[in-house]
């Protein structure tokens, strides 16, 4: 069902326009593929020099690479990754922005969401590039949106907000709370949008639904900070709210968007994302889970292969809106695996670097079960039967317990497995103890 | 007490600066009074002439004002007021802005306050004009700003935000709330400045206290939306916070600021201030208490004589820092002093109708207080005695007590006093009862 566009209190006031520097933006989604991967693959050595020169922190973190050589997506693949799950630390020992930050960057606004985690926003429009997700979402300057992440604290109210009005809507700053207020303002503002979480949308109906209020104004939403259930989509566009969804992040902004449902998530313009082994910095085969991994050309706060520590997958469907870029399956859960063995950590980077010792290992999966009260480890790990003896096999096996030993102090099991057996699901510890807590 | 500014995490990033616009704009403040002056009211015709054509509430209000003969002070006071006490009726019969807004204005962002009444924000920098009053608090781009007034709904965060921002100062958009991440991200972040309410300022420094935690890396303040107490001026200054206090609403922005300690606020460049009598739009005698009328020249939100209903007064007093605009006296309470009397309301407007009927009545004020459980009004009378004969001021007492009547459909006794002893408190009516709900 598609609602139809009620009039709203705002029709006597002329529109605002977004100006032809954003219209121009906003065309790139419909550019040839390759004239994009081009463009950004071409942006790369300079912006690779322009870190190592202004950022103290990729002064350090790359000063083994060769800018100028970094032209393709394989050279790309070789440059270390920096993990969010870093961020913590790196933040702590050079505060507030562990020195990634350029040191010509602006900052105009600073935020902190849980962790500690400070973020920053800097002074141009737009800065975490939304606008192609609000435009795909339909909001057009003759929409009022009722924005309801917050704008305290952490980021999630301005980077809405900023995305919204870079189409030319107004924004109502209305927050996650006071729903009676929310109520109100809808019923005497008539908003024709919304942005935020999906489960605050649906509080929002259903306490219009008890009370009997009119917020039949609402026609189309874009959430992001939570997944979509398929239930809850379906109760949306039962009531006239055509709901897209944005994958976003604080430090990143925009990662990807939807444009047509069941099709995946458009990759932002202007960004790199690859989707690589959890621990390691390798590149999955396409279509294949992984955790996300960004590179983002901000001159202020530059990302260069930043490991978000979200698990998701290419996905190589066409689709039918005439967007060219690649697109991702949407959010697939956390790609940080770390987990407690006897009462030690274990980590995907651990594991992944096993892998690194042996040529003739594909996949790896720690598994991790509890037997009597106590953990035990089995790695699994995939090989090729075809190429390796009965003799070799042994050994292999013998081989891979040790260094297993040695690199987590835990002793385990290990099994080999058929190349291409193991689960396509990012995982490369797989934590099966249940009703324990990490 | 003077603070030491205290180095902050932020020192070795580079700074930010004001756009040169900006900083010719807040040059303005040094310029001659009567260059400001003149500068001001020669934009009346185009401006009064541009709210006739482009506002349908102005075009109505204002149907009989010739634009082109509104030149000076006194030419704007035969103009009638627009009240703020009635936005909410205007803003239900023609929402959401009472069609005061131009047709031509663009808007950014609505906004509910109390009431409710929506304001408006456009897309241009600084909109509030807030900038002045953080330059006069002296806010630089060195600065890093924990905002603690709200973002949600109401405007005060984003009004503050932007006002900090103006001068190149960043912002930490905080909000009202969560003291325990206050604390936190003060000790993290260590700003060196607080914008919000005198009484948040408090709440943190006492957490603070009572904790042990180091909050001493703030030395400024811009507070507002209170009044500021001298015991608490002296806390905060006995701290090392320099705090000044700016006067702003949300739909006008900035109205006046504090820029040395006693010398009153300067009032805001670009707008005109008056001083009335509350319920009348007749300006009072240089130096009384009154309503702070504003004409705004924002091409969004015209306000012309708006009557904001708080009550100041201007003092004359020279200012030791060089700026040259009017001062105010601050806030010296609310102006609008309806009561009910016998179930009855009374309006200032009401009494000052009575006085536009008789020539010879200078102040009036009408003291309601109780008598055996009933309602009693006396009308005082300011006259000047030497020109009036005992039998005229018979006749007079007489006249008055039945345009009383006749006006508030209401008795009451009528007294004369001599002209200029009725107290300098910029109260019409006085409500002594005590105890009594409105």
């Amino acid at each position: 069902m598609v609602s139809i566009i009620t009039e709203t209190a705002f029709t006597d006031t002329k529109k605002e326009q977004p100006s032809m520097n954003k219209l121009q933006s906003f065309e790139q989604p419909f550019q040839p593929a390759a004239v994009r991967e081009q463009t950004l693959l071409a942006k790369l050595p300079d912006f690779i020099n322009f870190c190592q020169i202004e950022s103290a922190y990729y002064r350090n973190h790359l000063q083994s690479v060769k800018a100028s050589s970094v032209t393709t997506l394989e050279q790309l693949a070789t440059i270390p990754v920096t993990r969010k799950s870093d961020l913590i630390r790196l933040q702590k020992e050079c505060p507030p922005f562990g020195d990634i930050n350029a040191e010509s960057g602006r900052v105009s606004r600073v935020f902190r969401s849980p962790g500690p985690i400070f973020e920053l926003e800097s002074t141009s429009d737009d800065w975490w590039r939304m606008g192609n997700a609000f435009a795909a979402a339909n909001f057009t300057s003759n929409d009022l949106v009722l924005n309801c992440l917050s704008y305290h604290m952490t980021p999630g109210g301005f980077i809405m907000d900023s995305g919204a009005r870079a189409c030319g809507a107004r924004v109502i700053p209305a927050g996650p709370g006071q729903t009676e207020q929310q109520l109100e303002i809808i019923e005497m503002l008539r908003p024709t949008a919304y942005s935020g979480t999906p489960s605050f949308l649906n509080i929002i109906l259903n306490k219009a639904d008890e009370q009997g209020r009119d917020v039949t104004s609402i026609n189309k939403a874009l959430v992001t900070g939570e997944a979509l259930p398929e239930t809850l989509q379906q109760e949306f566009l039962h009531r006239g709210i055509l709901v897209k969804q944005a994958y976003a992040s604080a430090d990143i902004g925009l990662i990807a968007y939807e444009s047509e449902r069941n099709e995946g998530l458009v990759v932002a313009e202007d960004i790199i994302v690859e989707i690589v082994r959890p621990g390691s910095g390798a590149p999955v085969a396409n279509g294949e889970i992984g955790e996300v991994v960004v590179t983002s050309f901000n001159r202020d706060y530059p990302l260069i292969r930043f490991a978000t520590g979200d698990l998701s997958a290419f996905v190589s469907q066409t689709t039918s809106c005439g967007r060219t870029n690649k697109r991702l399956k949407g959010w697939l859960g956390r790609a940080d695996q770390t987990a407690k063995v006897k009462g030690m950590f274990v980590h995907p980077e651990q594991i992944e670097s096993i892998r690194d010792k042996y040529e003739t290992l594909f996949k790896l999966r720690l598994n991790i079960t509890q037997h009597n009260n106590n953990d035990v480890m089995s790695l699994q790990c995939e090989v090729d039967f075809t190429v390796l003896s009965v003799d070799e096999q042994q050994t292999l096996s013998v081989a891979l317990a040790e260094t297993l030993r040695a690199v987590t102090n835990l002793s385990g099991t290990v099994e080999l497995v058929t190349q291409g057996s193991l689960a396509n699901d990012g995982k490369v510890i797989d934590d099966l103890r249940s009703g324990l807590l990490p």
